[in-house]
């Protein structure tokens, strides 16, 4: 892939050649774990000399030994600190590395915003020179061992700048999530806890909700489970530890959001209360109710931005039957790329007790009858 | 694919000649719609003689130009009566089928089954010849264009009999089950109707009600929506009239199921709120009920089956990357075929505003090395 070029261009960028940005040189990263770690990995091959500390000496070590920096303390003040640490112990570090003198322009990576820069004034921290900033990308593992110098590659990173953080810190946090192949996305920090608190925290606590009532389910029910539930109880998988600390770090803007939750969940049971005591189901009353309820649930999620962020596009869904054997999808793929559409989208629908899988792919309306058209006259079984 | 392969075994199948099942040689569909189409087309597929019946003789005529069945009446009783009507209308069909002496056997396909029961007892329907069914199959569209002949191939199929209902007619059910290609699964109504508000209905309220969530928000933030959020509302844009219409009609269970959920959203919500307070973020008190609730979702979720309903599959991932451009998926898969490794599930996760996408390849756990190695001696960035 283009990697080999990236690092080209970057390394022009990194040393402040290219124009525009501030010069970053040098870097250090405090906290080497999966994020910290992917910063460093995706800075070193950016030119950028990076230096690693972590409490845990081995966790730093492995970091090291991927790449992501090196194990010396920097003889001098660094361009950038780098503080990838949980939300509490933000601002205590940020006090020691402006004690230290560790660097030019702070940055940590918090995945809450109001809290850190709250704690950190209060500290005492000089906010003049602090950057807050969300990577809004992640793995759901963790560790160095997980980190990857492309983690951010195309993904939304928030800068959060106080009013006391001057332009010029700003502008270094700005050039090294460019570096990162990251897209800088400046907003408020209050900002960026309300966004987060909608399009992350309230959906990890409805998605972990929902899941918890397949725990005591009988084993014949949840095996009726279908796409709908899998999707929509995907990230009640996550890390409950992680969750804890961010919703923890973030009380008040989630609480909003699920308040609302509440009140139309609230309007839906007495609907269905009221349809369930024999009101009638027709129009008006409380089938207006839940009609209403998921009318609205439909202009809410047409509002979601399609893929690499444009408007949300109407792809053509073109369903395909193909069997649970080896090269099947290969050969679906090559045959749709010899009819020259392109493929924007794909998932695989699992079905209970067959060896019959259904994949549907996902491409511009124009284009569907064209793969329609060749993928039948390759022998594929497609359901329009 | 088999298609024909199967056509041929089932020719055998409908005609009772390979022992077992009664014989299934005629039946009428009433209500020509998208599920009462493809009943029809999977039957005639497999040598059925079926009849259409619909209110609407526009919708009728396209189920028949479709090859769902034939316009004619039929000539003497049918085997079988599939009632392919919304669940209100069940009742009143059962007992107009039963005055004509138009099946031996009745099959509802309604979404839920206490209803139609219930109301069908009232009206003095012999349900002694009744079957209640629903396949847990689906579409996004509606309608007799939308219908296809393997819309059940691999799913559940539902049979509720009732206690009145005879052995033969349940074995009848059977039998036009497998002929559409779905798995018979046999339960209570009362069960069903539970199983389905649990895994169906409650999930559609809950990613309605998020969703909505979005309709006023700032397109900044929705900007920042990820992976997560889009998977936990997509089925919030199924059709309103639809659910609103399956929900009125098993208000009791999913109201059950929701107050559940809204219970563990109260406590949620006074653990953010205390947190929001100033209580400590620590272990036990507020951020122990998040914890709980978390660890909870993490518990319910690994009980959903795995791809054919198998048990949860702990499959491993393989993130790739790949440029936004024609003929890059074909390729992998191409790579991954020669590779000798079957790919058992892919996700295309979506960034905003660079030309890069990530794709997750899901293999069994052993081959995931051989995977890596050989996509990585190919030239592409994968992500361990």
């Amino acid at each position: 892939m283009s990697a080999g070029a990236r690092g080209e261009a970057g390394g022009a960028g990194a040393r402040g050649e290219a124009g525009g940005g501030p010069a970053l040189a040098s870097a250090v990263v405090v906290g080497t774990g999966l994020m910290g770690a992917s910063v460093g990995l995706a800075l070193a091959r950016r030119g950028v000399a990076v230096h690693l500390r972590d409490r845990d000496e081995g966790t730093r070590r492995r970091a090291a030994e991927l790449g992501a920096g090196s194990l010396a303390a920097p003889s001098a003040r660094t361009d950038v600190a780098v503080l990838a640490v949980p939300p509490h112990a933000v601002a205590a570090e940020l006090l020691a590395a402006q004690a230290q003198g560790l660097a030019r322009t702070c940055l940590d990576l918090a995945s809450v915003k109001v809290l850190p820069l709250r704690e950190a004034a209060a500290l005492g921290v000089d906010l003049g020179c602090v950057v807050g900033s969300h990577p809004v990308a992640g793995r759901e593992t963790s560790g160095p061992g997980a980190a990857r110098s492309d983690l951010f590659e195309g993904r939304p990173w928030v800068l959060t700048p106080a009013p006391a953080t001057g332009a010029e810190h700003v502008a270094r946090a700005r050039a090294l999530v460019e570096l990162c192949g990251a897209v800088p996305v400046v907003m408020g920090p209050e900002d960026h806890d309300e966004a987060l608190a909608l399009v992350s925290h309230a959906p990890q606590v409805l998605a972990s909700l929902l899941a918890a009532r397949l725990r005591g389910a009988d084993p014949a029910h949840v095996e009726l489970s279908g796409q709908g539930i899998r999707d929509a109880t995907r990230i009640a998988a996550s890390d409950p530890e992680l969750w804890t600390a961010i919703l923890s770090g973030n009380p008040a803007p989630v609480a909003r959001v699920l308040r609302e939750v509440r009140a139309d969940l609230d309007a839906v049971l007495d609907a269905l209360d009221a349809l369930g005591g024999g009101a009638p189901a027709g129009a008006g009353g409380p089938a207006e109710v839940l009609r209403g309820a998921l009318r609205r649930g439909n202009d809410g999620r047409a509002r979601m931005p399609g893929k690499h962020g444009t408007p949300p596009a109407a792809y053509a869904p073109v369903p395909v039957v193909l069997e649970d054997r080896p090269g099947q999808l290969a050969r679906l793929f090559a045959d749709a790329d010899a009819a020259g559409v392109n493929i924007e989208d794909v998932r695989i629908e699992h079905s209970p007790g067959q060896p019959v899988g259904r994949v549907e792919l996902a491409v511009r309306p124009a284009r569907a009858p064209v793969l329609v058209a060749a993928l039948r006259g390759r022998g594929w079984t497609v359901q329009t």
